[in-house]
């Protein structure tokens, strides 16, 4: 037997702000996160929330890339919306169905030090990229064996006092490339469509497997763009550092996986 | 030796909201924390930066007896300040200085699961009272051996997916009462003033020692009264329980003890 097949099966689940937004998809994601087999982890969005919030809150939302400009005001709030409301929340429901989850920032035990992105060319502020290499993997696989179900939200820190809003794709791709030295990885990327569309209004249209080179050509001919470039960018380079394998896919098919399934 | 010589300490520190709000006397009481010797947890409150953050929303706060009326709405006020802002910024303070914070709502791994109050003779909405013997004290005492230290929100849940505000100092009591089975626990409560006072606007005034009959005679004499009642029939309670200590003091005088100190 091989060291690989000998590691543990660990899924990884991500889900989108969209699903995090709408009560009743998030009711129904959580009991199938919850029935899904063997260890876990989530990581979940909450940028719709955080917006309606600003809004709320008479706070400006600037997004360049689909990134959102973290300010001081920004980062409280974010964090305020992503650590406290929705992450407490998570839990509280998972709790309710008997997933013992507990809830974590990448502050929290140090689990996730990041580094402020640098101002240049862009000056997003108090955001964050967590450095693979630099995760408490110790701390969160001892949880794991201890039976809880750890549940991040998108927010780090710098080591140095600072919090910082961190992308919470980049979190699970994070994670995932992490924690491959002590299970065998698998990273579920859900959201609210049928995975990587040819055409995005056509959930017919679905890409059931890409490769690296596949991606390539898709982007260069326009086909992929946007959003979805980070989360394929993030799942490539999983794929390229241990992990075993990356779906994205509808969060109403995580026990089923229908959706698209990157290949090395 | 006893069973109870044998127990190691646990100092249970509790900092209130005023301090909380405060960000220089915050900084100098979290460095203190950070120097205190042994094992030891942190809860904190943060009632003033809730109200501060409800007028900000235009949510109005009804307090009766000291206690936050608590609707839906200022339920996610809550848990958003308390979870979410306030318990991060003092994790990732605690991290800088080199304190291995883990910021922790009752809802994670249910650690403390709480009842929600009956609605008469007051309906004080999602508010929720513990019971120190459905505490998940192995967790917590697990996460203690890890290294890890604690830091608490006054956010529980009711087990059925609802999250409930809770008072902070309840909480210190709850902890500092269960915990006692597992170690020799001694309770802080640390606020802006300098103990237990004769006359609230005298600081010459302190109570330095009291035991409950002292207490009740106080308390018959109106000299001690308002928000000082709770936190000292939870302080009672928490002696006649099994815990070693309660001193309650001005949060710069942590280090050197200097305070009201409760007797059996």
């Amino acid at each position: 037997m091989n060291q690989q097949s000998a590691k543990q099966i660990l899924s990884i689940v991500k889900i989108g702000g969209n699903i995090v937004d709408d009560d009743s998809a998030l009711d129904s994601f959580l009991a199938d996160f919850n029935r899904l087999a063997g260890k876990k982890l989530l990581v979940h969005g909450g940028g719709v929330m955080a917006s309606k919030m600003a809004k709320q809150l008479g706070i400006e939302s600037t997004m360049i890339n689909g990134r959102r400009i973290t300010d001081a005001e920004t980062l409280k709030l974010v964090t305020m919306v992503y650590a406290g409301w929705i992450n407490k929340s998570i839990v509280a429901s998972l709790q309710k169905i008997g997933c013992n989850a507990i809830g974590l920032s990448g502050a929290d035990a140090n689990v996730i030090p990041a580094k402020k992105r640098l101002p240049v060319p862009i000056d997003f502020g108090y955001v964050g990229d967590p450095n693979p290499s630099s995760i408490n993997s110790t701390f969160i696989a001892n949880l794991i064996e201890s039976e809880a179900i750890p549940v991040f939200c998108a927010i780090t820190h710098d080591g140095n006092g600072s919090l910082l809003n961190t992308n919470a794709d980049t979190i699970a791709y994070s994670l995932a490339t992490a924690l491959s030295s002590v299970y065998q990885t698998q990273l579920f990327y859900c959201f609210e469509k049928e995975g990587v569309l040819q055409d995005v209004n056509n959930p017919d249209s679905l890409i059931a497997t890409m490769n690296r080179a596949e991606y390539e050509a898709y982007k260069k001919a326009g086909i992929i763009a946007d959003g979805m470039i980070p989360k394929l960018d993030n799942s490539f380079n999983a794929i390229e550092q241990g992990v075993s394998e990356v779906r994205i896919l509808h969060a109403k098919n995580l026990l089923n996986g229908k959706g698209t399934v990157l290949i090395a």
